[in-house]
């Protein structure tokens, strides 16, 4: 699913792309989630929208702050009902739509994907998470797999576009592959936010550390980053605090400053048009890329240099 | 020089440990340089620091803003002047201080290092400046071979330390591989600035892109990090608008928060106490580490994915 193309940057060096992501709020029922978000892809169309990207996992609650296997019937196949209702929408109004799923590979596999839909409708490529988070009120190790389509830049009618899910966001090894892949474009659908207990203390510093190492993705890669959370407070059934899903979604340019964010607590679909020239530009500027040390990196395939300490 | 030792973080809960960054402007007569440094050394030392680092190259002015054969007169051996006298004053006042070299390792073999001296005065280790950059005005690639040391966590009589440097600060491989070898702090003496005529416009957007880099290493390997820069306009005396060196030197936490930060245009001893307890609770409840894909980052040792072209 990985096409081979041209390096969109150098073939289209005044390119825009007007770039739309939606932040939404999720509820209960999955099948509203679907309208609701095809009704958004729509409206971000109309407005111009060439690459629509919808927030991780959108089409159901954030179902991973508890551990219950009756979740899995969330999960759906590629394609199936997200991905057959967005590729009309996609082919309709000649978008390409980047559609998170809880998937279904067989019984008892499941990932947390994205769906890349082109212009045409077709599925221009698939991505499964590859780092997989668990921590208190995210336990996706008991959902999800890790992913084993490795770092992608998917080929698409405009120009080669890297997706990553959420946990990938803090692994700058995620971001380079993703790069050297030839990804113009970074995208990262999101379901991140407070512990309602540690907002007021911790919820700065940690909103501001989530946008930053992704702004160093931008910055270290020379690429655009996008990145679309969820809105919400969502409390589970069965009692607790739950996750105050923190929004602000944002756009942000090759030497990472942002062109457009979000709100912390409201549904909006942002947009804004990057020019893809500035790939070009910038990393004439600040040529990272020629410098690296590829001698010398064969270390980061290790988990730790234990040889280092005797213990 | 690295010797194996236990990790800092884990043997050491509770400690504690003051940092120095001396931020300094660099005149023409590297004695003098030399002297200033050792002055200011010795402050950091009388105000608590244990450990201590000096700007990139302080020992003269940026002479990599033209290519001159003469300026190799300046390079120094390992141990050499100012080592030697800054080994006293590490004895002295029982501090681990960083002192980056114009380093002749023999005739027409130089390189861009630190030397990390311990407090005891003995050479406790060197790292050789990995990625070497060369941009109008920074026409490092002319007087730096570069390094063969590899990535390293310098072990100290207060901690293994990690020393990265300048153009180092882009990478993320960096960061990652000495955060690997089990560095607590990664300090980055640095030289960099403006170029005149593009601060109005881009200066900001430069100087917030460099901490941003910075800040996110914190945050992907839990650690520390520490950044030096010189202050000063050093204007070459065969003309040109010359380097306005921006300062700007911080120290943050593994949050990525801003602990202490100093002027663009002043030179300061920029004091900080960091509590090394800090990286184990901070990775406990950020476990980057845990999840990192070392089955799926073997490509991070290409240049890029060309297979992915058909060209």
């Amino acid at each position: 699913m990985v096409d081979s193309s041209v390096d969109s940057s150098s073939m289209n060096p005044q390119k825009n792309l007007v770039v739309a992501l939606v932040q939404m709020s999720c509820g209960a029922i999955p099948q509203a989630n679907l309208n609701d978000a095809l009704a958004k892809v729509e409206e971000a169309a109309r407005r111009g929208a060439k690459v629509i990207c919808l927030p991780e996992l959108f089409r159901s609650q954030y179902f991973c702050q508890r551990e219950d296997s009756a979740w899995f019937d969330l999960a759906e196949s590629v394609p199936g009902p997200s991905t057959e209702a967005l590729s009309k929408v996609a082919k309709q109004h000649n978008v390409v739509i980047m559609v998170p799923i809880f998937e279904r590979r067989t019984a008892g596999l499941y990932h947390n994907s994205v769906v890349v839909l082109d212009g045409d409708g077709s599925i221009a490529g698939l991505y499964r998470k590859m780092h997989v988070p668990d921590d208190p009120g995210y336990y996706e190790k008991f959902y999800f797999t890790p992913g084993d389509t490795g770092f992608r830049a998917i080929s698409t009618s405009v120009g080669k576009l890297g997706v990553l899910i959420c946990w990938d966001q803090w692994y700058p090894e995620a971001a380079r592959l993703t790069t050297l892949h030839g990804a113009d474009v970074l995208f990262y659908p999101t379901a991140i936010g407070w512990h309602p207990s540690e907002k007021a203390q911790e919820g700065e510093t940690q909103r501001s550390a989530w946008q930053t190492i992704q702004r160093s993705h931008a910055i270290a890669n020379g690429v655009f980053v996008a990145a679309v959370n969820r809105v919400g407070h969502e409390k589970p059934a069965e009692g607790g605090d739950g996750i105050e899903f923190w929004g602000s979604s944002f756009i942000c340019d090759p030497l990472g400053v942002v062109l457009a964010e979000a709100s912390t607590d409201q549904e909006e679909i942002l947009v804004a048009e990057v020019n893809l020239s500035r790939v070009e530009d910038i990393r004439r500027n600040w040529p990272f890329l020629r410098d690296r040390r590829v001698d010398a990196y064969a270390g980061l395939t290790k988990r730790f240099f234990d040889e280092d300490f005797k213990l």
